[in-house]
């Protein structure tokens, strides 16, 4: 088996463009980097484990991608833009044409979205990744889980469920069309992290999160840090055809993987939505409730379910 | 099993103090840091495997402080102050006591080194403990293992040997007397960063790294990066009696896991090397050899043994 040294030196040294503040990158005991003048540091951690966050039968190529994007997602959260990042990477054996087309992944990204690899480490076990990501925003401008007010406004970014569809897909479990199949596929592998609603959610927002693990349970994170309730509505939220025909909200509502955002902005806003959505047609961003004082529920019709009595994400439907 | 939501905020969400530097800390997408003026950020990532890194039987308490050491210990090599960490944590179960004492070993030692975790993740697999570091610096005065030049005086902190000794006492391969042993095994599972270098090195040092793979693979890092040789000597290296005694010089040559600092100095700065010892009996600086223009030697008594033709850290004696 090849060494640590030599694998980080074939595979790992010149991953991303270096970028002007750093200072010492791969190959020393740590990495030195500067913070641009105004400039604070976001930073977040995400391990990803064969079997648990992807099947064993993913690609390279897509376990890299997915790797950075749901640490990208954290940072999209925050409204910040992505810097650097440190990889532990745990091997279950060195197969040459697994390790490049991983370092290949692996620098497609990075090159995509900015980042320089630093540092980092390899170890053996069974695959997994871990990847810790930092990013810069201006000074007192990150947007966190605990700003939301009851009266304020919550949307979310993209489409919700197409993730969980292309698992389902990917599991035998259902049967979509090729083309919506494809798609949902894509929206499982290669999630979008985004990175573009930085400076919207940084002006504009009263409180983030990314949806990680499905609407209902991270709008909870947000209420929960806010010390407010909400009401969100079934036919308001942003889904495909497919989810609307078969009314397979569980897939819009309780299954993760998206990484689309949700927020809240003071009703009064609504205009700097419409603007938004305007100039960006492949990030728009869909009102589908309100903040309110407490309680959390879902209208669906004359029906209002109340969220607080559900267990777990996985089991909404 | 508990959610990792419920692990993080019963555990790990108040471990070390609250910097003035950190905005934002555990709880939220990422966390919000700020880097004090006139200063650089270092940083570093290392991963313990259980059964790897560490026996299956150590205590919690001591894998939470090894994990953090041997990142503290490649702060220590760069000069760095620590600051803040991530974590992420892989556990087989969630057995409330073990979780306890982990964290509270992890709180013990981050108290005891100025740092704060600041975030992190926890998933489902084989124990591992995945910990990103940072620490700062004064602008401009991070020591690297590219400065060394031929006529630098090479030094190493402390004892050499000792954490390999342990080991070996541990797995049942030498009977150590009572007293060498609680200091050996002391050595290998609570091993001290040697932060307390940090101003000697950024003021004096051309090259620092710490040991961690022993001491000829790891002073061969120096040599790679600087572009030159180095000869050492063995009757020079410090180690305990027992190793002296019986000749076991392979465990301060070749064995990993002391943490010590090895750097080289101008020869001119001998005279600071003896302030240094003087004032800080605990943490000794040992010259052992010198940098060369090229060639890797070990001198011992009349033979010169050439160290590039060894193969591997284990296998020197």
């Amino acid at each position: 088996m090849a060494s640590e040294f030599a694998i980080i030196e074939q595979y790992f040294s010149d991953v991303g463009k270096a970028a002007e503040n750093t200072l010492l990158g791969v190959g020393d005991d740590a990495a030195v980097v500067d913070l641009p003048a105004g400039q604070q540091l976001v930073v977040a951690m995400d391990t990803l484990i064969e079997g648990t966050h992807f099947p064993q039968n993913t690609s390279p190529a897509d376990i890299a991608y997915k790797s950075l994007a749901v640490n990208l997602s954290d940072l999209a959260a925050m409204g910040a833009k992505p810097a650097w990042f440190l990889m532990s990477l745990t091997l279950d054996n060195d197969d040459p044409q697994w390790l490049s087309r991983f370092a290949e992944g692996l620098k497609e990204t990075s090159n995509e979205y900015g980042l320089q690899l630093i540092g980092g480490d390899t170890c053996r076990g069974k695959l997994a990744i871990s990847i810790q990501i930092a990013g810069h925003l201006p000074n007192g401008q990150f947007v966190t889980r605990q700003g939301a007010n009851p009266g304020d406004i919550i949307l979310v970014s993209g489409v919700l469920g197409n993730a969980a569809l292309g698992l389902a897909q990917q599991q035998g479990n259902l049967e979509l069309t090729p083309a919506l199949r494809s798609h949902c596929v894509l929206a499982l592998n290669r999630p979008r992290p985004r990175l573009e609603l930085g400076p919207f959610l940084r002006q504009f927002a009263s409180s983030a999160i990314d949806i990680s693990d499905g609407l209902v349970g991270d709008l909870k994170h947000i209420l929960k840090a806010s010390a407010c309730g909400a009401r969100i509505s079934l036919e308001s939220l942003p889904v495909n055809q497919w989810i609307e025909q078969h009314g397979a909200w569980e897939y819009a509502l309780g299954a993760g993987d998206d990484y689309e955002i949700c927020c809240t902005l003071p009703a009064g806003l609504c205009g700097e939505v419409d603007n938004w959505n305007n100039a960006n047609p492949d990030c728009r961003l869909t009102p589908i409730g309100e903040i309110t004082e407490s309680g959390y529920y879902l209208q669906d019709g004359d029906d209002m379910i109340n969220l607080d009595q559900r267990q777990g994400y996985r089991h909404f439907a």
